[in-house]
């Protein structure tokens, strides 16, 4: 990539680069808490020994990260003290540490890091891991929250997609699912992220939910209500999945009996290496994996899918909810992922 | 390796081959339950497009394994239906599955596998995995159950090591402390192999050692005495490490609040991929993690080694109690384990 408009800071034998960028979305996007028409990012390159590998943070408002504080984040990296890019755990656990929060600055450092990993090592992290690619379910594709045309309009686009995933969480519910289900038979994964106050209601709804083909239940509750969303979870027809209620690898042991599953996302967990500990946590303790993504470009989704191959479902869409990514990199296919065979995260400027 | 009285199977792009070798211990070597001089292995090398991966199977009398059974397993596996070597985690998974137990033959071939895979990648898997090999920390010796006198000899010749590990749970066990408390102040970690049939008599005992400065027990009663060994746990003064009763990973979630730690073997656990994750699984439910092994050549204690920085402690002196290892890698310094800078397990025949 070529370095104008990045900042610039070299330490020992790394140079680290970032610049914001703003993402411009094809549809306004709505959930059940807020609308928008762009997120903001932060782009990184992390370079040693010549090499250069890509990053990014990607910040919805939910997060509570903006650009100036990725930014004022990444300032505070020193990895002077590192020789080598292979000290990878101590490298990310030194990051980690530098505060509390920030977990889109340090995921943005993670993937950048991971990129000039694999480019070192001439092979694919899926490679590097021993995933096949081919196993990645096919990705869902989001419908926001809309009027009745333009749901039907958005599923009409959305034909590609083995599995839909739609916003669920308002009073417009059942319409919602009505309406998709009046064009398109495709199985459904809902997410409510926290709307559903009540459990008994929100049981009668997963019930209703399954009986339309909807396949799981994301983030039913507001995840403070533990016990309700265990309830929920021990009567519930069809799995729940942890979203707003799992960010990290030490939250997934106290999830069990709570959800069935988690969403794992690099832009909450920090990154590549936390988000493959937390899948393989998640199968250790038979719980359901699904891999989200926040919306960000062919970076941060080609990051992600590396780990795709370890997931129940692949949520990937975000880069084809943009309108102005700069990277070549994970393809979507009939909806199926496809990974290109280059290095690292695999990615390249358009 | 010169191939040489290898039995040789071709499949596909991939050669499998495999040879029993039989290794001399340097001293009898007398346990809670019985005493021995040789150990049975079998020598495994994975061929793929030229480059040849290194893999060992130990199998000490308890195991249930025997170099014939090992074998037997071998020729079951065919990989001529997988094309890469990279598709690591579909291989293992499909070893896995060809019989129920066999752990050292696949530990064989998983360790053959992971050493062509760096090979290739031309790192030492250490590195790939993103570990330091300065945090390993210093590796345990083992002193036996013998004659006060042998004891004294093996502690005097063992002068290099910052932590000893004795075998106890015969009634020999306080003169077996005494005699090497006699002689050296350095830390013990105490491995009773179920010896200890009674949880009263076992605290008193924790509490006994505790006072000389053993730093945990592993293994202190029969792994079939869930109760007694969590009700040790929660009152011994130090921490409890699971061998016998932690083989795999799916073992690990069941063993907390059983045990504080587990004690990861590639011999029991399939090998390198598994030994990984079981290492992370701990971690994360805030386990100890103890790597240990059998006798085994310089090989499998290589390819243990590689991820020995994950862990709190590393007991990875089978090499050394041995007379006719036949390769050079992972050396131990001043008790410090010493890793190769050569690719995969970084191992070569002397």
């Amino acid at each position: 990539m070529s370095t104008i408009n990045f900042e610039s800071i070299r330490m020992g034998k790394f140079t680290l680069r970032f610049k914001p960028y703003t993402l411009e979305m094809r549809h306004v996007f709505t959930v059940a808490s807020f609308s928008r028409t762009t997120t903001p990012v932060v782009l990184t390159e992390l370079e040693y020994d010549g090499i250069v590998g890509y990053g990014e943070a990607s910040m919805p408002p939910y997060l509570g990260e903006t650009q100036e504080s990725v930014m004022q984040f990444l300032r505070k990296i020193d990895l002077s003290a590192f020789t080598s890019p292979f000290q990878t755990a101590e490298i990310l656990s030194y990051v980690d540490q530098i505060a509390e929060k920030n977990t889109a600055a340090k995921a943005a450092l993670d993937i950048a890091l991971h990129d000039l990993l694999g480019k070192i090592m001439n092979q694919p992290f899926y490679k590097i891991w021993g995933l096949n690619p081919d196993l990645i379910p096919p990705t869902s594709y989001t419908i926001g929250i809309d009027s009745e045309d333009m749901i039907r309009k958005k599923v009409a686009e959305a034909d590609q997609f083995k599995i839909l995933k739609v916003k669920l969480g308002l009073d417009t519910d059942k319409m919602i699912i009505d309406t998709i289900r009046s064009v398109t038979d495709v199985p459904l994964c809902a997410d409510v992220n926290q709307g559903w106050k009540n459990k008994e209601e929100a049981l009668e709804m997963a019930h209703w939910l399954h009986e339309k083909n909807v396949v799981f239940l994301e983030q039913p509750m507001p995840k403070e209500m533990i016990d309700e969303n265990a309830w929920l979870t021990a009567h519930s027809p069809i799995p729940t999945i942890a979203d707003e209620g799992c960010q990290r690898l030490v939250d997934v042991p106290k999830l069990q009996g709570v959800y069935t599953g988690i969403n794992i996302k690099l832009m909450k967990c920090t990154g590549m290496r936390e988000a493959k500990q937390m899948a393989e946590l998640a199968r250790s303790l038979d719980m359901k994996v699904m891999l989200g993504c926040m919306t960000e470009t062919s970076c941060a989704i080609s990051a992600a899918a590396q780990l795709a191959p370890l997931v129940d479902w692949a949520d990937l869409d975000g880069a084809l909810l943009i309108g102005n990514d700069i990277y070549d990199g994970m393809k979507v296919e009939n909806g199926k992922c496809i990974l290109p065979d280059r290095p690292g995260i695999g990615i390249r400027l358009k």
